[in-house]
């Protein structure tokens, strides 16, 4: 299991990450940013200088797709980045 | 001049920067990275596959502190990442 937070209107996956200084949230920024690009998933992030924000839609573009496992696979493989 | 506007409760300045592909999304993010190292001045940043959002808070922390030249400074030096 993730720690990521399901919420809807509109339907997505949430998750925050605090960190103790500017180069450890650097990092993972620069390790999430590789992340995005290899799996080709664009979480909106918003982040300033002790963390981050993602929030991860779900990958069908339709209205009202659901989250599915490819999904939390996505958040899976981000929180993997900590370990 | 410069495109950013003044916000308050708090008060603040903010700016939409968007991209027509990721990778000039990145590659302003990288430059806005060693800009705000270099300064020592970290806006809050929200950004996708194609835009960036940025919100800078006055520089000094004391309550209710206004803008000053400074944080217009900061802004401006942002915006000559594009030039």
């Amino acid at each position: 299991m993730h720690e990521w937070k399901e919420r809807t209107r509109p339907i997505r996956l949430e998750r925050r990450f605090e960190f103790d200084s500017y180069e450890q949230t650097r990092d993972f920024l620069d390790e999430l940013g590789k992340l995005c690009e290899s799996i080709n998933r664009f979480p909106d992030i918003s982040f300033g200088k002790t963390y981050v924000n993602l929030t991860l839609m779900p990958e069908s573009e339709e209205e009202n797709a659901p989250l599915t496992d490819k999904d939390n696979e996505t958040a899976s493989k981000i929180d993997a980045i900590l370990d």
